[in-house]
């Protein structure tokens, strides 16, 4: 027998592959119903199925994709079932997957704008359409100072925000010489842990970021604020930056983006916003109150892959002032210089982020726009804060349930008025049935379930189902 | 009429669009070759077909599709032409887009264990195989101290552990407290510009990066580095950490693994080893000697998303000690708590890179290895090797070029005898007439042209075409 000259697949191969693994995904929303939505498989479970060695021979996808479906499902936490209310949604869509294949399928990379025009320019003028959609200030937009790049979190972004804060404050002597230690950061008690994290890999150091304290709502308190910059500038240190949220992930808190704002542009430091997943919102014209302020930012970051049904990984991260960003990562190595980015008259977007590679993020994005229309979008949207708020209104007029917090949007936090030990039982046996999936939070140092209401196909009937569970398994807790 | 209830695509729907997203992308390969490499569009010339406005109403799948033929494709630079030889590859294949279109389809994030144990485990279980399908150092995987996990880049790699070594030679005070100026990192003056940027965002600032000197093979001098290091100490700062290369994107020089991580133990410093593409090579036996010296290193990468047949992003990050690692990244606030990360038993990727999510890059990288088996895999790499050394050897034969650089494997770097100006000439005609496309760089102050062998796709007589036409050009341009 002689030997294969090729081990790749043929287009027409991939073609009749293509077409099953389209098809496996069809079936399995028609079907993701019927999975537990948290996965309950041991921890080895999974490994302990797979052979221990590699093949050495290539195996036929038939078979590869039998054992997605015996091997892989099982240990899958199905964040696409429309019985997901944890944590915050990454939710997806049909567009979207094929906008990410297509993406694939090119398999370009954007570093560069040479390197592929299309991949820069496509996200340029996407982003400018989503400022537009969520009416965020005219400077994020590309035909003034500002602009808009794709990152992959919001981590990412709060990353990026903190080092060109850091170097603005320092005239970009940081990036030169490095830290001295005495640079600080704000944020509030409630922001997400991706800020601390910042904090950590910016050379600040964790001690440098001021938590600083919340009201009765969990949003950011302007005065404590005021207050904490001034008594750091008495001890001679150096204000950099503020991350304010709009939402918070623990209970949907907003902070008060023009009085930080203002504090912000008395003293010089770099505002930016975290919108992750509630950004979203402000496609419909009545939740844009909750961006009330932005133009008083530096930088904000909202994505799609939580609730605008674009899948991961999509961040949009907008500066006012692209320039300092750019001065912030700005690196050109011969082997990466080119006639365009010498002409200074295009965007080379790898002196927006930390990678160098980026694949063809802005096609998903684009496909879900124009599938979903201006209109799809807010329709869609409008339900599930609808959906949250009806949650809402049952738990309110319920005696043995309380609201833990503001509900704002599409997350809601709640508990049974008996104590931190049933709410947890609670939520144990929520997830172990399988039915639904609910995460928790610590509200006033009590123990507070969230539902959030935010995946791609939930709908009226699965938040009523919820309610209907979580009454029924509150009875037996109660009863037993 | 009535108002519309859902804006989704149904499952029927994205059964008829995904099929006809796998035509397009088959009959993409099909014709790829019609395409010219480099795309040839002016700055704006995209982003001037678009519209100015989002649309408000929905639009039909068909007239997306069609415009991605009529708008996007003219600003698309084609990776994967088999005639791109530019930079270092970022090649994909069928298998491979497959692998990231079910992970789209799946949508669901591994960031803890918990929120999709199978995202983790494979994740695992794969890069363990490819540690012994490398043969990589027993102490890089996951039954031991170590372990590997997929980061977006080696931009992001290089970061996390310059990271883990400033807080390991800080006794993580550095992340607590903050940098304080006196820190310091090591790597040649061939490094990718990578490291550079990781100097600057880890806060150490790019002065306290000392890019080493090279020999004539481009390769770091250990005795140059030995002195650095030694003159740093008694000027009282604090190295931290050596990140050499095997196989630089300038020229694929190898940086001498055993001497300087002899040093670096000797010294305390952590030892990163930056594989990028070259990696790829070790799962050839006959190419595993790139590697001698890695079982010193405390942290290494390499790029399947380069050269080995798996769409970016997808790169395999391994430490020794993964404990180092988490301590530098682990935060766990109260709405990521769960028993399964505080059972101790299992891994949160999580904690292992910057960003908080991520998808289930597992999956295309096992299709991969399943489909192409270690022996398909194999038989590819071989033969890129292969092709460049018949190419270099072609080189050497003329009179009118020379090798600039050694050729250990799949890249060339070469030059017209006839100085700088005809080799920008050259460059700037091949490029243009859109059947190949290659990159530049500078070498011993000399302008230089790279052909790298990577792409997919790229056989004999692809190889042998770009002969055919820097031959001609190279006649016209001499005789004109």
């Amino acid at each position: 027998m002689s030997e294969k000259k090729s081990f790749h697949m043929t287009p027409d191969d991939f073609r009749q592959n293509g077409r099953a693994v389209v098809d496996w995904i069809a079936d399995y929303y028609n079907k993701i119903e019927s999975f537990p939505v948290l996965s309950n498989v041991q921890p080895g479970q999974i490994r302990d199925l797979l052979p221990s060695e590699p093949p050495f021979n290539g195996e036929a996808f038939e078979i590869i994709l039998k054992d997605v479906n015996d091997l892989i499902l099982p240990g899958v936490t199905h964040w696409q079932s429309p019985n997901f209310f944890a944590f915050f949604p990454a939710n997806t869509s049909g567009p979207s997957i094929l906008g990410e294949l297509l993406a694939s399928g090119l398999g370009v990379q954007g570093m560069l704008w040479a390197t592929s025009p299309a991949c820069t320019e496509l996200e340029t003028h996407v982003l400018d359409w989503i400022a537009d959609m969520l009416a965020l200030p005219a400077n994020f937009k590309s035909d003034g100072t500002g602009g808009g790049v794709i990152q992959d979190s919001a981590s990412s972004a709060s990353l990026c925000a903190l080092l060109a804060a850091r170097e603005r404050a320092t005239n970009y002597d940081t990036n030169e010489h490095g830290c001295e230690g005495n640079l600080v950061a704000y944020t509030s008690t409630q922001a997400h842990s991706s800020i601390e994290k910042a904090a950590k890999i910016a050379g600040l150091g964790r001690q440098n970021l001021r938590l600083i304290d919340v009201d009765e709502k969990f949003s950011m308190r302007p005065d404590m604020l005021r207050a904490r910059i001034s008594q750091d500038r008495q001890n001679g240190l150096i204000p950099c930056l503020v991350s304010a949220t709009v939402g918070t992930t623990s209970s949907n808190a907003m902070d008060p983006l023009d009085e930080i704002g203002r504090i912000c542009r008395s003293e010089g430091l770099w505002l930016h916003v975290d919108g992750a997943m509630c950004g979203t919102a402000a496609v419909c014209p009545e939740f844009r109150h909750i961006h009330a302020g932005l133009e008083l930012a530096d930088s904000y970051c909202f994505n799609p892959h939580k609730w605008m049904f674009t899948n991961f990984d999509c961040d949009c991260f907008y500066v006012a002032d692209r320039k300092a960003l750019i001065d912030t990562f700005s690196i050109l190595p011969e082997y990466l210089r080119n006639k365009s980015t010498e002409s200074g008259a295009v965007i080379d977007y790898r002196d927006w982020h930390i990678p160098l590679g980026r694949r063809f993020r802005a096609l998903k994005l684009w496909f879900v726009i124009r599938h979903y229309g201006v209109k799809g979008l807010r329709h869609h949207i409008r339900n599930h804060v609808e959906l949250a708020q009806q949650f809402a209104g049952w738990i309110a007029e319920d005696d043995h349930f309380e609201l833990a917090a503001p509900v704002p949007l599409n997350l809601v936090c709640f508990r049974h008025k008996g104590g931190d030990a049933i709410n947890q039982k609670l939520l144990n046996r929520l997830n172990q049935s399988g039915k639904l999936y609910l995460t928790h939070t610590v509200l006033h140092d009590r123990f507070t379930l969230r539902l959030c209401v935010g995946q791609t196909h939930t709908d009226a009937r699965h938040v009523k189902q919820a309610w209907v569970q979580i009454r029924q398994i509150t009875d037996e807790l109660t009863k037993s």
